[in-house]
């Protein structure tokens, strides 16, 4: 095998970031993930991401052949710099640029220009499909952003889709040529995210254990259709009375989450279902496994959404996710998964699809089988293999 | 026949104005068919509104049995007084009011309070599905109309949906008793609307005859979706480049659409569809039988719709219309037209939608006479009979 050594760009955010941090995200643990399996394959990965203090430690080693560089920077071009510098300082000889978010795409550009190696960018969301669900104006991507997509999608060797509708729109909506598009999607944890009981779980997050939970995870934040979850939960209440249920919100309580988290706290009093709904910190990873295994369902009714994270770390805990058909997973799932995929802003259907999965024992038993089989395959040493296979081409 | 009297309110806008009128839309046609057909049948309507100028003739007599009275008045309270005082002046005595709008509403709820005769509310939108879909906070219904709303549906006597999915939302978000609500959705003008040969169609607005035109009729509101079908429109020139169409939206140019207007524009620009989209004056109901006809598809890509008028005046015309699952005009549709509806904010799905319809000729001929089938049932005068049901419960 040719050992490759891949400079890895994280501009926008450390991988290594603290999950409580604000910009944790699905981006994090895939660039994370995917370059510990790289690693283990014998790939020698170097991670750079902005240094978000003064006294971040200039390298990590995080696991042999797997390291993460903190570049002080101010801006773009200042980190594009010291890049340059440490790599022709060190003379680290890269075989190729992985770059994550546009932002980091931009550096990744910067860097091309000087080395002249492949360049891979992966933006994890567009620009464009954000702004066709925003609700305000202040969520709007500016366009320099969308500039930005736009020159990489014609500069960057191959632009790498993390799911099927984000490969179709890359390719049709920012006209980039198939012949430089690719999919790969993330891959889960599959040693920790595990089915464990139920009981236990539940315990551990102390929930009544006669509650049959319903669970959303994630940010707070208008994309995420948590209001429309809010109806639907109102519409359960009230067409099926005998339901016992609760709906856990996990995530929020963050500064950027807060205005939204105002937001849903308006619609829970006005709906009068302040008692079927509980909103939670965020959590750990670690904590997130007894969180999805005390779920009947978890719930993700996005407006839109690159991937989806979460659905699949549910799935491989054996726990049905249902989904708009506009999130990326989507594309995962096909004509068997029919109870498990709604469309977004449809309080009522969503209402039917819960009220089914919690009342037919049967259909949720095969489900929840179906998602658990179909999420063996995604390890995350199975994506770096698909990667290693596009290296190849 | 007990021939009964009715005080119909439209408060918010004369169902006589011109439907080039910013305010003009589906209720205006709603009420003013309605009143015309139950006036046929021997019922005396009176139409409450208020007066646009002091130049409003004060009563108008549409037809036998059908008149419009234009009040002067600058609020609710002011209009209620003036309606009371007609009233006790002419020694008219009523059967029924009936309210359209919540503001309408509120008007016949003072009226009721007087004379003490049962009030019938038809909402045509509903405050809190509106807010779950709004894209911008300027566009938010203030917490006055959701609290009047929740008042009206406790102390009418009968609230009216216009769809299965509104009185959904009106048992459960409003939970108003299911007993005191009933459905009566709208007719279509089926003597004006009706299927008139492609090429005589395409000629009255000037279109290419030779273009495939797919047609979207309605206010240029973010709610409608026209955003999202501009993005379908770029995935169907980069997926079938072959197939030779064009998208004429007709409506907007008014002062309350410019705003959206502006953003389509950029949107337009920005994906390089100019050449493909062709934005139109709004039309009169008479120049619409044309546009209507000239088309291969009639798409109502809306995040929200009470009803979705245009779509059943397309059937009329024998045009399919693709439309998505949250508007209340896909309650009337079965298993036999899933090629017609799709979901929300689905870019990728509504351009699969299309491109099967335009280039399955079959399908498409079938889905034409199914619809214009459909439809045959939903004259003005079936809706009346249906509403003289209502009455006699």
């Amino acid at each position: 095998m040719n050992i490759l050594r891949i400079a890895v760009i994280s501009y926008h955010t450390c991988p290594l970031s603290d999950e409580k941090n604000a910009d944790f995200g699905g981006m994090n643990t895939y660039v994370l993930e995917l370059s510990k399996a790289l690693a283990e394959k014998g790939y020698i990965i170097d991670i750079f991401a902005k240094a978000t203090d003064k006294n971040s430690p200039a390298v990590i080693e995080v696991s042999l052949n797997l390291k993460v560089y903190h570049l002080q920077a101010e801006d773009i071009s200042e980190f594009s710099n010291n890049l340059y510098e440490i790599i022709k300082k060190e003379k680290i000889s890269y075989d190729l640029i992985s770059a994550h978010y546009y932002l980091s795409g931009l550096v990744g550009l910067k860097l091309k220009e000087k080395i002249n190696i492949p360049l891979f960018v992966t933006f994890h969301t567009l620009a464009l499909m954000k702004n066709l669900v925003i609700r305000s104006q202040d969520e709007k991507e500016n366009l320099e952003r969308i500039k930005s997509e736009i020159l990489l999608t014609k500069k960057a060797d191959k632009i790498i889709a993390t799911s099927e509708s984000d490969l179709a729109y890359i390719h049709t909506l920012y006209s980039c040529p198939l012949e430089r598009t690719t999919l790969l999607s993330p891959g889960v944890n599959l040693k920790l995210f595990k089915p464990i009981d139920k009981l236990t779980a539940k315990k551990f997050i102390k929930a009544n254990p006669s509650h049959k939970i319903i669970l959303f995870v994630g940010r707070m934040d208008p994309l995420k259709g948590i209001d429309v979850l809010l109806y639907t939960i109102k519409i359960l209440i009230q067409k099926h009375p005998k339901l016992a249920f609760c709906l856990w919100v996990v995530g929020g309580k963050k500064i950027a989450d807060k205005k939204e988290l105002q937001h849903l706290e308006e619609i829970r009093k006005a709906l009068g279902i302040t008692s079927y709904v509980k909103f939670v910190n965020n959590k750990t990873q670690e904590e997130l496994l007894y969180y999805y295994n005390s779920a009947e369902i978890v719930l993700m009714p996005s407006q839109y959404e690159s991937f989806g994270m979460a659905a699949l770390e549910a799935m491989a805990c054996a726990v049905p996710a249902i989904i708009t058909d506009v999130t990326g997973i989507a594309g995962l799932l096909n004509r068997k998964h029919q109870s498990l995929l709604t469309s977004a802003s449809n309080p009522i259907r969503l209402a039917q699809k819960i009220n089914n999965l919690l009342t037919n024992t049967k259909e949720h038993k095969k489900m929840s089988q179906e998602v658990f089989k179909k999420v063996q395959d995604l390890s995350w040493e199975n994506t770096a293999l698909k990667f290693i296979q596009i290296l190849r081409r």
